[in-house]
């Protein structure tokens, strides 16, 4: 049997199968819409990768993704300087400046500390973080990395580096999501929305 | 509030979303993962994109995606050139090819009749498979579209077109998936598993 391979269409396949979360079927199926896509469409989407990687850097202020050299976040002078939510990446600060506004500043880590992938503290911004303490503009930093073990011991590990400057540090609050059903809440969030209880 | 708003990275996640089973989030995740590679990385997989555009074709008998006039299926003497499977697009050449090798021949539909999506018999590349039919070699065309009211339809309509030839027209069976628990099949497939039972 002549395998039925075709040496590009494979390579494109295999591109897409790197991409976290995609597995073999999934990239076939991109890269079969990749092929059907009218002309220009892939070339647009190809091109948009090599612009953005050209263009896209890390704001020299809070390290989030930026195509200028202090990102619109750092740059707007209504923002409240005093107020600093420290996030893993740029996603969660879409998800808070969707969310009702704070109109707080952002610190973005770049990854949380996470010893089984190799991640120490000094691959992350926290140096760029301690150094915005500095000017004694800040009042509150709240750790706002995921909920997981990792960004748990990211937010402890950083907290400890802060309260020493006198600066207070605060992390997101646990308990149900909104809309949430308690059937499906597991029981340490469960337990974490009990002690969390706050007067009605 | 001055919205985050990166324009490369916007349109990053933008091309990313329109890839079919990519929600927003998704997309920015990629995106993220796009922007985190490597730097030859993320150039090597837009370019296998170009690449991929430039050199696939249709294979001039079959249909299937090749790279070259026609493909390695096609091409090669040991195929049993009198058994057609008719499918809908490449990925299920590949399943079939990875499947029990039926040494078979193939030919690629590039898609279903679907009224819905407007896409109509003319293009389908049905004239290319009954010009195929003509010489008198083709012996049997297996409908192999998939289990879909669409893949059903395309299948009636292009047997009705095979079977004044005289060339023998079957269909792929009906049933349980090997490994299949019966309690999650749905109440057709049983009936049709029941129907199209075989002694033991």
């Amino acid at each position: 049997m002549a395998e039925y391979n075709v040496a590009s269409l494979s390579k494109l396949i295999e591109q897409f199968e790197r991409l976290p979360g995609i597995g073999h079927k999934s990239a076939a199926r991109l890269a079969y819409h990749m092929l059907s896509m009218p002309e220009g469409e892939a070339e647009k989407f190809s091109n948009s990768i090599i612009e953005a990687r050209r263009n896209i850097r890390r704001c020299s202020v809070c390290c989030n993704m930026t195509d200028k050299e202090i990102c619109s976040i750092c740059s707007d002078e209504t923002r409240d300087k005093s107020l600093i939510f420290v996030v893993e990446d740029f996603r969660d600060v879409m998800a808070f400046e969707k969310a009702e506004t704070f109109n707080a500043s952002y610190h973005v880590l770049n990854g949380v500390i996470s010893p089984i992938n190799s991640v120490t503290p000094d691959m992350l911004t926290i140096k760029q973080l301690l150094s915005r303490l500095d000017g004694g503009t800040v009042k509150e930093v709240v750790m706002a990395t995921n909920a997981t073990v990792e960004g748990e011991a990211t937010a402890m590990y950083i907290s400890k580096l802060i309260k020493p400057l006198g600066i207070k540090v605060s992390r997101l609050a646990y308990g149900i999501p909104v809309g949430g059903n308690l059937i499906y809440a597991d029981e340490i969030t469960l337990a974490r929305a009990v002690r969390g209880r706050s007067e009605i």
